[in-house]
């Protein structure tokens, strides 16, 4: 998981502690003779059920062990063996897929100097070292030593050794980050509050992450990092952070924090370090260091041209061999990275045995394609499957139905956690609504999931609300720039009983099979239910007759939007004589051939269509998303594509153009070019709505 | 037929004389019962073949009397009359469509002032009018005068009186633009081997035109112009003239030529006048005015907002409804127009009439669905179609199968040309082999078209050449914008007997009904042909169980783009380190998989296919076009997204962005910014072309 969206994660800490295993070690169903493939295959309940029975705990847990054991950051040795370890299994003659190869592209990553580490020390006016943070997390459990464990680093951050106390007067030269346990531990610091004694995160514990602002191969924009492909000079590359950075743990910014002198930070500033922070400049005279101490950071973080790959494998279709629904996670880690992203990867492998062991056995092979993928060097900006994105951006655009992600698959044991666009909640809903939740007594995990989440839906009732994507995972790609409806999906945290902006060892050397076993999830039934509901999704999108994308569903989106947009944007809009009647008349027109489109499937369901028509239904389903990408839209945001779900800046949860172009309007004049952009930006929204409609329309009518 | 891209039509002004006439009055065969949809419907032959027998020459005539009877200008009275006409064949109970609407965009529009009409005259130095040019074309049939007949104008050419008589020095002030009898008349002038004495454009002939650089309507780039959209403030509009510019007769032209002094004009730049051209300053001493005269240009052009229409009438598939042939041609004339464009609604209101008349009979109904089109204001840019597909993009780029373009059905009765992309030329060779060509005594409309147009094809020896789009007419959105792979048919010259630019009366008041009946095409059997070989194509793709698109034709103008490049572009590449190893793999890989394709193609006919297997391989096909288009390719390029057609400089037949970033880096120095985006644009290319080869490989390899 990139650390850039880790806000929609939940802890559960206490849940974690009572919860029973269950683990479920069905029989797998004697096969029958291989299928005849039939134009109406359709889902079939029976062998979904047993392919429910069949994901195995146990095995999740042992996937986890094997893939967490060494540090695999990517492009390292470790990482290239588990691309091996996928394509074994994945070529497994009694359990593998149709076929399975990797491809590699040629990226530039970011990495600490083995030979130079990265230093923080504060240093007296005469240059004598007085202090010196940790340069690498302490060896709590014996997996943080070593060579392969990375040292702390903000990844792409450039190199250089600045040197201040407080610089804001003077221009910021270096920039030190650390989570604060306040953020992260609920307020606890303590070693006997911590790992190993819980699943806090101990005080030598550092977040690395990548810096990096916008994702895919920094040098190849667009274009897939294949060796011959035209790259930009590092130098002129734009997203990189300007200054040198560096990440600490909580021990050192401590001694940092609360030896500074000055004014008191804002109260929204403070922390659970034990002192009251301060905006310097300068330390305290009373305190650790001479006042006229200074801080030292050395960055000597290095570019490098690094071959990634992705792993891909397919399970043919059998009777829409073209239809592709995708399903990934990615394999590297910054340290062991068990929970992230092993958990995920322990599920993706769980689930491909069981669907490949059907698919060898002759017992079953799915309507549509399934594409498996492991993807490269996510942690540093989503590389492998964006590269691949543009690699295959016209086979995709054409015929992906959809993207599943289960990136972190288990945060926390309380509840399931999805996002996604409208499309995919009927389909998310309807598999967990067939999936007990783990140790409460057959409630499903649909029931479960409407305690945590939920909302009041205006067709509905109350059901679990599904979050939207944003960028934190590799469904960013899919979504953003190429329009495929995608999905998020893991088991997560009790919010009334964390605050934790997200697991505590996240992307630290603490994140270890240990870690999840102790404390994640014992027994592995939450990885489990996250593999159950995954494979369900997985299963219905690819063998239903009728694709189960409810396009509908966006409905209830644009309507919310367009609501946020009158009572937020209404009267200064009207002050700028732009009028929300077009996109009032949009919104109705997609309702309005959604809702007849909903109609015309349950007719045809309950006739004998022919197989035409159930394809030509189907291509109207799988291609909405599609239209709502606009690449003329937002050129100045890279991918960003999709006129819904684009970045949005401000908090009114409208249309991203329009509430981004009125943000930046807001203090110019009457008719300056800002105001036009507004309106240049409801004529997109507008189009691109009504566009949407016509794809809905009867087909025959043009 | 817009301005900009006539060089492709070829007369043949000695072939227009002797050609006898054919009229097919066959009897429209007796309808079956409305006949059982099977999802396994083909094309039928004998129904190709009645129809074929069907296309009347006489009615043709008919058609284009009625059309062009009265000055149709974009959004005139008469233009929103024909719109009538158009709906009420199209509504026809007898012979008309399934459906039939208008649908109408506000566009800015450009005419003369009614009240000060746009004026050239030589004016002494104190003032006086010594010469005025005319003011409108002399009315030699009693069609030339009147109020619907627009005053010769440049359409988006600014207001304003520039006076000078040759300004070079001091910057161009305004601009005269006439058709010289050397490129339009093969030299004569004179009043008795002009217009109506001949076909030639007689003295007072003038061209009018749109002057507006890109195509659209120019306040609403890449939106639909609906009356609510946003639209651009004219003033800051890019692609209008930057000068007051006026367009007069050659008859006026030689006055002020002739009068100059001066310095010879280069050879190249000399005509058929009468004198020697000179490049001025200033009026020759002794000749028709003082030396000291000046040219006075006033020009009242005004910009307006106006209503202009398409009209479109569907067809709705039996089988597939959901895929659309798309047939057009614009409606709109500078004055009567009945070469350009009402020689080609002649001809589809024709095709509609005989296909309306056996849909209404239930004799017939395509497998796929007929989108016939009628397109508003192409004359001022291609308004009209741009507008559509703007509008429509997502539902077009889903499910357009071809566009087929009718614009000038006959230039000249020589033979066929036919424009497109390459996997419509087997389509059109098809077609043509079955179709007589009218007064040969039976060659084939392909044989004869070989004997003018040819090629040797490394594929298939000699064959007819087909030429490539460039932005002539409607069908610049569909192939550039939209991807969507497109045609041009049109009956033409004899290059062996005229050199003539275009047809003569090309865009003048001379352009009338009895021009076309005359000397165009007596008789009409040209225009039969035209339309027998477009219907027999709309049938081909409407009708066929696998769509007649042969992409592996692409492999050739790759290979021969690439043979180009090697040649011409090999050692200067070179010389910058730039290999084109990439690009050659990337063919071979294209070439490769177009080649399997065609195999697979071949197994799957000798087979019984299964509707999805043949649904899925039709996809592969329909969509190949679609995979060269690149909206961030060339961004300063509006609308053209195509990485192989969009607009090339220079003379090497290559890839136009390979190509045109060569011809601005040629200058600057290794390592400059130009050579970088050589480099950009080669790697956009090759992974254009690799991601059409996956598109095109089996689709269960994903």
């Amino acid at each position: 998981m990139k650390w850039v969206n880790v806000l929609g994660g939940i802890v559960g800490a206490a849940a974690l502690l009572g919860l029973g295993i269950i683990l479920g070690h069905f029989a797998i169903p004697k096969g029958s003779d291989v299928p005849t493939p039939s134009i109406f295959q359709d889902l079939d309940l029976e062998i979904l059920e047993s392919i429910m029975q069949q994901l195995d705990a146990s095995r999740i847990r042992e996937n986890l062990r094997e893939l967490s054991r060494e540090p695999h950051l990517a492009s390292s040795p470790q990482d290239e063996a588990l691309v091996q370890l996928l394509l074994q299994r994945w070529r497994d003659p009694e359990s593998g897929l149709d076929s399975a190869e990797a491809s590699t592209y040629e990226v530039l990553l970011s990495f600490p100097s083995r030979e130079q580490p990265n230093r923080v020390a504060v240093v007296s006016p005469t240059g004598n070292v007085l202090f010196s943070c940790r340069q690498s997390e302490q060896n709590l459990t014996g997996e943080q030593g070593g060579p392969d464990v990375v040292p702390p680093y903000a990844a792409y951050a450039p190199p250089g050794t600045p040197q201040a106390v407080n610089a804001a007067k003077h221009g910021v030269a270096g920039v030190l980050v650390y989570t604060d346990p306040a953020d992260i531990n609920d307020g606890q610091s303590s070693t006997n509050e911590t790992f190993p004694n819980s699943w806090r995160l101990p005080p030598s514990g550092v977040e690395r992450g990548s810096y990096y602002e916008y994702f895919g191969d920094p040098l190849t924009p667009y274009l897939p990092a294949n060796p011959s492909s035209f790259r930009l000079d590092p130098d002129n590359v734009s997203g990189f952070p300007p200054i040198p950075t560096q990440p600490i743990g909580f021990e050192d910014a401590k001694i940092l924090l609360c030896n500074l002198q000055g004014a008191s930070a804002p109260a929204a500033w403070q922390g659970a370090l034990g002192c009251d922070y301060k905006l310097g400049p300068g330390f305290q005279p009373n305190g650790d260091f001479p006042a006229d101490s200074q801080v030292n950071v050395s960055v000597y973080n290095r570019l490098e041209l690094r071959n990634s790959s992705n792993v891909l494998g397919i399970i043919r279709g059998a009777v829409e061999p073209d239809r592709y629904v995708l399903y990934g996670n990615h394999r590297d880690s910054w340290v062991h990275g068990a929970v992230d992203p092993s958990s995920g990867t322990a599920v993706l492998l769980e689930l491909s045995r069981v669907l490949g062991t059907l698919l060898k056995k002759g017992t079953w092979r799915p309507r549509r394609s399934i594409v498996f993928a492991s993807w490269g060097a996510e942690e540093f900006g989503l590389i492998g499957s964006t590269e691949f994105t543009e690699e295959f951006f016209s086979k995709l655009q054409e015929r992906a139905v959809a993207y599943i992600n289960v990136d972190i698959s288990v945060f926390a044991n309380a509840t399931l956690r999805a996002q996604g666009t409208p499309p995919v909640q009927s389909v998310i809903f309807a598999a967990s609504k067939q999936i007990p939740a783990p140790s409460l007594g057959g409630l499903s995990i649909y029931d479960n999931w409407i305690r945590y989440f939920n909302r009041s839906s205006p067709v509905y009732g109350l059901v679990p609300s599904l979050g939207s994507l944003g960028a934190g995972s590799d469904y960013a790609p899919f979504i953003h720039f190429l329009g495929i409806s995608s999905m998020d999906i893991a088991y997560t945290y009790d919010r009334s009983k964390t605050s934790a902006r997200i697991y505590p060892t996240y992307h630290t050397a603490f994140d270890t099979f240990g870690y999840v076993d102790k404390f994640v999830d014992p027994g592995f039934s939450s990885h489990q239910a996250v593999a159950r509901t995954a494979g369900s999704v997985l299963l219905r999108l690819s063998d239903s007759l009728f694709l189960p994308l409810n396009v509908s569903d966006y409905g209830e989106t644009l309507r919310s939007f367009l609501q946020a947009a009158q009572q937020n944007l209404g009267v200064l809009l009207e002050q700028h004589s732009i009028s929300l009647v077009p996109l009032v008349t949009a919104v109705e027109k997609f309702e309005g051939a959604a809702g007849a489109l909903d109609q015309r499937i349950s007719a045809l369901q309950k006739a004998t269509p022919d197989p035409l028509q159930v394809r030509m239904l189907n291509d109207q389903l799988m291609l909405l998303e599609r239209t709502f990408l606009n690449p003329r839209a937002f050129p100045e945001e890279r991918y960003y594509s999709h006129v819904l779900w684009a970045p949005r800046t401000g908090s009114v949860a409208t249309f991203p153009g329009l509430a981004n172009a009125c943000s930046r309007a807001m203090n110019t004049s009457l008719g300056s070019p800002a105001w036009a952009e507004v309106q240049r930006q409801l004529s997109i929204l507008v189009v691109a709505l009504e566009g949407a409609a016509a794809t809905l329309r009867p087909v025959a009518d043009f």
